[in-house]
């Protein structure tokens, strides 16, 4: 790419605002012009909120969840079930099902999902601190991996591994998306959508 | 959508971020999580690069361009020509044809295109400087306005604003995108392309 005809600092906005997620080299050429553009109703408070964001967050000891106090919101609220919990790979995932509102128990976030490409062991994730918690007077927990190769080997490691305590393992059930058309969807879908079909 | 279980520095920070051109709701989140996690490594420059940029931006007094400098890298430029002009809506635009490196010449910024909708009249656009600035010696103004109605408006008002002047002016070509496939064209495109053939 030829270089821009504007400076150094331009150049390097535009390169840091290209590694967001989303985000490629266009759209961060467009952001920062954005940015520029609008500087005291964009740049200045988005670059405070920046700063702001950074100086509060907090990882939760509990539970791996992001939040600016510790324990996170999640791990503080009475009114929440303590002995289901359940099993995510990434803050993210905590944040989806949240806003599902499909959940009223706590969570565990892994931090990530094994990979012998990646170099990621269990030790490398929140598992030894999952097996005190859920021998600590867990019922039930629900491992909500994602349905990649590395979700269900980590689902699975997972399910041996909190064999020794007396919790019901169970993980999300895998089928025909709500809204999704069967034209659509890829064969492992369809075949574990079949395999699981229930009588009405 | 339901609140996230996280504080409000992070929900601001994600309000902040969907309002960049290119990030939803969805992406805005998923930009603050990674802006989060990787703090040493990203935010921390980033919000850097944010406050050295809104310090060193200057408009050029002579074509709108923005730069760190005034006048600005491509008006100062002496390897440059100063006969031709190429009149764009934006700056994007400018970076753009840049990048494409078509152009050898000077570029004037008008700041937008006329919209009776939006309320954007001649004089809320870099108009007067650019009518000085064809005066003093330029032959050829090429507009290069969007291919939209907003542009070509503008353009139609401009062709007829520098009538006065002794300079030629010209548009850019309208027709196929070079990959384009005329099953996926408009008809406005093909119409276009059609009406501007040229022999072999």
């Amino acid at each position: 790419m030829a270089s821009l005809p504007a400076g150094p600092e331009i150049e390097r906005l535009i390169q840091l605002l290209a590694k967001l997620p989303g985000l490629g080299p266009r759209s961060a050429r467009r952001a920062a012009l954005t940015l520029l553009k609008k500087r005291d109703i964009l740049l200045d408070p988005l670059a405070n909120a920046m700063r702001d964001a950074a100086s509060a967050i907090k990882t939760c000891e509990t539970c791996g969840n992001l939040d600016t106090t510790c324990p996170c919101a999640v791990c503080r609220d009475a009114r929440r079930e303590t002995h289901v919990l359940c099993v995510v790979e990434d803050v993210a995932d905590l944040w989806a099902l949240e806003r599902a509102g499909v959940f009223r128990g706590r969570y565990h976030v892994l931090g990530g999902a094994l990979s012998a490409l990646d170099g990621v062991t269990p030790e490398r994730l929140n598992v030894a601190s999952l097996v005190a918690r859920v021998s600590d007077g867990v019922d039930e927990v629900i491992l909500a991996m994602n349905a990649t190769v590395e979700g269900q080997t980590t689902a699975h490691y997972l399910m041996d591994t909190l064999a020794s305590t007396n919790a019901k393992v169970t993980r999300l059930a895998h089928g025909v998306p709500v809204g999704g058309e069967l034209d659509y969807l890829d064969e492992g879908t369809l075949s574990a959508a079949f395999k699981a079909r229930r009588s009405l």
